[in-house]
């Protein structure tokens, strides 16, 4: 059978941009050690173990690439285009891959939100970098599609989920909050509407604390609540994933 | 290689409930004609040929179970859980799998609606019916799961996206749109409250006429506006689907 089943990650973390710039996604990839593509730039990820579960291959890539957990792990969607072949110009996992070059490959790819210290996300494996996600290198096979995909994705989700709760602390305050969407939107959003619309969902509440610090009127801290962050992502069947 | 990939739809529809009840889901099933479960319903499907996309191996199965093209088509998941095989009490397509019995099953599932009348609905093809979502068979496979996840992400969807669209003809009245709803949800909505909602977000507008009819005061006809019906879904790459 000349088809080829592969997982992928896209992995995003929220840091400052180079020279100490606002706070931007970065993403880690895989530079490729044999052909075709070899030495460019891809996503994390292989051809499917006969004894791994999906999700677990995603969860193996991640340890393997940064060595974090996710505070968010999703599949994101399966693309196999009949265009998609390890020797064409499309398809195919990352580091390592060992199908024929002439077989398609079927990719289903997962998005993981992680919490990446700027030390943290130094390289941590062989072959390993992080990237910006608005300065990418040429990725090899169709992986900026597949990154512009899992962005899109997580844009339009922060409209309508609690994600940013992955990228945040326990507590933390509006500001805080609006510079993680701002972040993910790539755009700047106004305090006031901001702050009206986030405690208009219902999804975060004020803990009764304050920011520690020196500030003369330290802002208030808020926290998701509990059954906002629960019931996101809708879980897949227990026995299926 | 013993992985095997399978493509399997969940196609839904609209219609009264027996006995002409209420709306409500219905979706068709296919009754295997061979082991396992020989005798038992299943989705529609089968394994993903070499030369066809996945994709288009979703609207193939649904062109041969009901003759119908869907208002919505979008993939669901990735099924592919170590326990799914052909052979043990998961995994595996509907109609017709042909892979060894020993064989796991990885299967990418769509999700589809469409707008059946109950003409339309009847067998189209053989061993195939519709059975109401609320009153299903036993299935074969892990098929009541996948199900299951369809109808929560279609009722987690209705409520921030313009799905509803799928299920309605292109002028509707409120109370239509508000039927559709309560189907999906599989219960009553107030009837002011889901006025005032359904205008706030935005989605539809009037469109200046009125129901034809006998009725006193007819109710006014709405529509979705282009922009709201066009985004949704998020379209993948268009290379790699």
């Amino acid at each position: 059978m000349a088809l080829q089943l592969a997982v992928s990650s896209v992995i995003l973390a929220l840091r400052p941009a180079p020279d100490d710039g606002p706070l931007t996604l970065w993403l880690p990839l895989v530079r490729r050690i044999r052909e075709p593509y070899e030495g460019s730039w891809a996503l994390p990820g292989g051809p499917l173990g006969e004894a791994c579960g999906l999700e677990q291959a995603a969860r193996d890539a991640l340890s393997s690439t940064t060595g974090l957990d996710p505070a968010y792990l999703e599949q994101l969607y399966a693309f196999g285009g009949l265009d998609r072949s390890l020797a064409g110009g499309a398809g195919g996992a990352g580091g390592d891959d060992g199908a024929d070059q002439a077989d398609r490959v079927v990719s289903i790819v997962y998005w993981a939100l992680v919490q990446a210290e700027e030390d943290q996300a130094a390289v941590r494996a062989h072959n390993v970098e992080w990237f910006p996600a608005s300065a990418l290198p040429d990725l090899a096979f169709d992986h900026t599609q597949v990154i512009d995909y899992a962005l899109a994705r997580l844009r339009a989700k922060i409209g309508y989920s609690p994600i940013a709760h992955a990228f945040l602390p326990a507590e933390f305050t509006l500001a805080e909050l609006r510079a993680v969407h701002e972040a993910v939107l790539g755009r700047e959003l106004d305090p006031a509407n901001f702050r009206r619309q986030a405690l208009a969902t219902g999804a975060v509440e004020p803990t009764g604390h304050r920011l520690q610090g020196t500030r003369h009127r330290p802002p208030s801290l808020y926290r998701y609540r509990a059954e906002s962050v629960a019931t996101s992502p809708t879980p897949p069947p227990r026995s299926a994933s």
